[in-house]
């Protein structure tokens, strides 16, 4: 039916987009209850890393567990960037926001101890397939008068509103982009609340920024081929 | 005259072929003398990290030192790949790849000690703008059999012979594919030799994969609007 197709097309629509994605920034430690659960400080400045875009997906795609690594969801607000720049002003900022979207930060966590105990890069911990799963995209007055949640099973393990984040959007493009060039469609998860847990074949993941999206996301195995 | 108009296209092909790179990856630790001089052990498996394609840069595009740090110079053949696909067996991965390049992996080293000492991302140290410079894609018979070095100002600082990389072009290929997908135009920077050194405003980088590729890049201080 035409209904079918109209959701169906507004699906690759999305997918369509974040194949434009060069690269994903995400922001650590950027809720105070998140930095005392991982026993961090909270940092003087916005910390950051990269997740390849080859992580990114989409619903329907599941979210896959590699290698039965110990995965953690981390709820995150995604900026996702409209037009390249950089050393941004902070008064300026906004102005190189395109949109928003629900984001989760999939995390391999006993990597992610690991290379931060060796001093490694996290790239592994943060970077594997599906481990950016993203929402569509929507428009917001207002970045930081959100409210967001996310349940595995329907049960309740994050949730906050966004005025609790440290360093704010205007902040975070304008420091990142004193690094490095932002391009249209490079994404900046935000950090995460407190909350955060593992996630295994068979779960659901279900999460909302309420008043603008509701994803589900399903978990499953990830096939590795006989090499 | 035409032959200047040649030289011109030849440069705007290969950065038009580079816009289209969505990551680029680099290989640690894979050259024992190098492993040394830093302190490291060798590891047991590759061990990589992330650049973002922003920080690609070709010739006569400056290479720009941000805000007085300390960058050092990593001479590094690079693997251009040719098409998609993730765990690639070692038996298939050459046919993975399209070409390859002379690349510098620089490196904010003070940033990266620090880094490491509080086990944080790697991401700023290696990704600021114009911090991976890459040459002209070549072809070769056998990338494990190429003589390479670098210059600053005229003095020899890094030189060797391929052969002497720890883990080779296949198992490189192969264990990345192990965690993400790669992309055509995905970049892998295979490590550094012995050597890396500083390099500041002023000075003349140059290199040469002997054979096949010939580069010189000027360096700069990175110009900072007011804000
Ligand atoms: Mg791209
Ligand atoms: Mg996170
Ligand atoms: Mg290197």
């Amino acid at each position: 039916t035409q209904s079918t197709w109209g959701v169906h097309l507004r699906t690759m629509l999305h997918r369509s987009l974040y194949s434009l994605t060069s690269k994903v920034l995400a922001i650590g430690r950027n809720y105070a209850g998140h930095a005392k659960e991982m026993k961090s400080e909270v940092p003087q400045a916005p910390m950051f890393f990269m997740k390849p875009a080859s992580s990114i997906i989409t619903e329907p795609h599941p979210i896959e567990i590699p290698d039965k690594l110990v995965v953690h969801h981390e709820l995150e607000l995604a900026i996702i960037i409209g037009k390249s720049g950089r050393d941004i002003p902070e008064s300026e900022a906004m102005s190189y926001v395109a949109g928003y979207a629900l984001a989760l930060d999939l995390t391999a966590r006993d990597l992610q101890w690991e290379a931060k105990k060796k001093g490694l890069p996290w790239t592994v911990a943060k970077g594997y397939d599906t481990f950016t799963p993203l929402s569509k995209i929507f428009t917001c007055e207002d970045p930081h008068d959100l409210n967001m949640w996310l349940k595995v099973n329907g049960e309740l393990r994050q949730k906050t509103h966004t005025s609790d984040m440290i360093f704010r959007v205007p902040r975070l493009i304008s420091h990142i982009s004193s690094v490095m060039t932002l391009k249209e469609m490079d994404v900046i998860l935000t950090g995460t609340p407190e909350g955060v847990g593992p996630i295994q074949a068979g779960d659901v993941v279900t999460a909302e920024i309420e008043g603008h999206v509701a994803v589900e996301w399903s978990v499953v195995d990830r096939a590795r081929p006989r090499l």
